[in-house]
């Protein structure tokens, strides 16, 4: 699996560190891999669905725990959806991570024709909720984008409910299905691969989340390697529709193999 | 469709008054109107999903807005809930409103081996709904059992998320099918005719829910007829699977049309 390999994309929580209210630590052996990686002239992209921060708080913590990362090596989920916002004339209701809020900085958000769910966390108020959904229930047709689908994430104090549950709460109330923005959409991994400017069939996914990782890149035409850190819990490997090209204990173990392949 | 009717179903939000932090508000001509089925010597079950407070003190506030209404007259989710709790042996983490806790005084919750959702108001707080995901997911085989799968409802202070949007989040999270007690399940009309002695083809079913209300008594062999009160709403006349024998503007159009008939 390991093969004529040029490009690698790299999950950030669970693979590079676990998150959690104090910060997070990192992974052992984790960033030593990134230096590997990029010391081996491998083209690098991190592959990031967490919306709790902007790129430049993000990067600046995962640089505090030691991660050689820099924001222009980044693929999230807000920029992406401003994207979608200026093109299509949205006016977004946002019900987001307050440290987010600055990545909508440019966006007309008066009088809006469409809600901009994240991973809000504390912000998932019973008032958030209800408001979001009247915004929505208030248009002629719904629009609900949606900054990833994840169903749960581990942080350091355990695990917490993603963006994608609140997605669902929303999109039963309304009766619309959201549109995805991040992982595992198609077009958040072509973005990512366009960047590094390698083709599907020589880039490798490595993630901890066996739906949006590793599921996703594989429907992209990647390989996808899922690390038994983070999230992964041992019934993964019984996935009935997802099967990664290779299991590995940890980013470290990943790296090992794909450089001696080189 | 207002022929050989010998019993009636009463939803109550939305139909007899429409609910409120402040009590909330008898909808015009209600109560005269449950006075005349009483008189009429028609049967009569109120059949509600509320699940913020226990029956009896539900009971009191109707009263207290001029309702002839009496506990024994109530079918809700919480005493039906609490028969599967029982005859299952499942001892039940709550998430629910800290009104309806007392229904469940009798049922052991030690060590919980399930979870019970109900319309938890200002308790969908994001700290309980990760601390019930993780009661879930910690299972080997989560049991969810809703108290309703309502979608949203009308407040005197504008539309609220109902029980089931909260449902949705935890069966995508946990993967899992919640097991419905209340409207529209089949059981809960049943057992609501078989309290008033009454069989389907002979009764109607008055409600504000084109879905919960009407779909389920259709569901259950009943006549089922939308009020244009509470959370009515005039693209529910276009629903693209639920159609009601008739539409009334409310309750007491409706029990005048059935009365004339008798």
């Amino acid at each position: 699996w390991a093969r004529a390999v040029r490009g690698l994309l790299l999950d950030v929580s669970g693979v590079l560190y676990d998150s959690g209210g104090d910060g997070g630590v990192p992974i052992a052996g984790s960033a030593e891999a990134v230096r590997r990686i990029k010391a081996s002239g491998l083209k690098l992209r991190f592959c990031t669905n967490e919306t709790q921060a902007t790129r430049e708080k993000f990067v600046k913590k995962l640089q505090g725990l030691g991660f050689d990362i820099s924001v222009g090596e980044v693929t999230a989920p807000a920029p992406a959806a401003c994207r979608i916002l200026k093109e299509r004339g949205l006016r977004p209701h946002l019900l987001v991570h307050n440290d987010l809020v600055p990545e909508f900085a440019e966006i007309d958000k008066t009088n809006p024709n469409c809600v901009v769910i994240g991973d809000a966390a504390e912000n998932f108020t019973y008032a958030n909720l209800n408001e979001a959904f009247r915004v929505l229930i208030g248009m002629e047709k719904p629009v609900l984008i949606s900054l990833g689908k994840g169903r749960y994430y581990k942080e350091t104090d355990g695990l917490k409910l993603d963006v994608g549950a609140y997605m669902k709460a929303l999109e039963y109330a309304c009766d619309v299905q959201a549109e995805v923005v991040g992982k595992p959409a198609k077009t958040f991994f072509e973005s990512a691969l366009a960047e590094m400017g390698v083709p599907p069939e020589q880039a490798i996914m490595i993630g901890d989340d066996i739906v949006s990782d590793v599921g996703g890149a594989q429907q992209c035409g990647m390989r996808a390697v899922q690390v038994r850190t983070g999230k992964y819990r041992p019934c993964d490997e019984n996935h009935p529709h997802v099967k990664p090209d290779a299991y590995v204990d940890n980013l470290a173990e990943a790296v090992d193999i794909i450089l001696q392949q080189l």
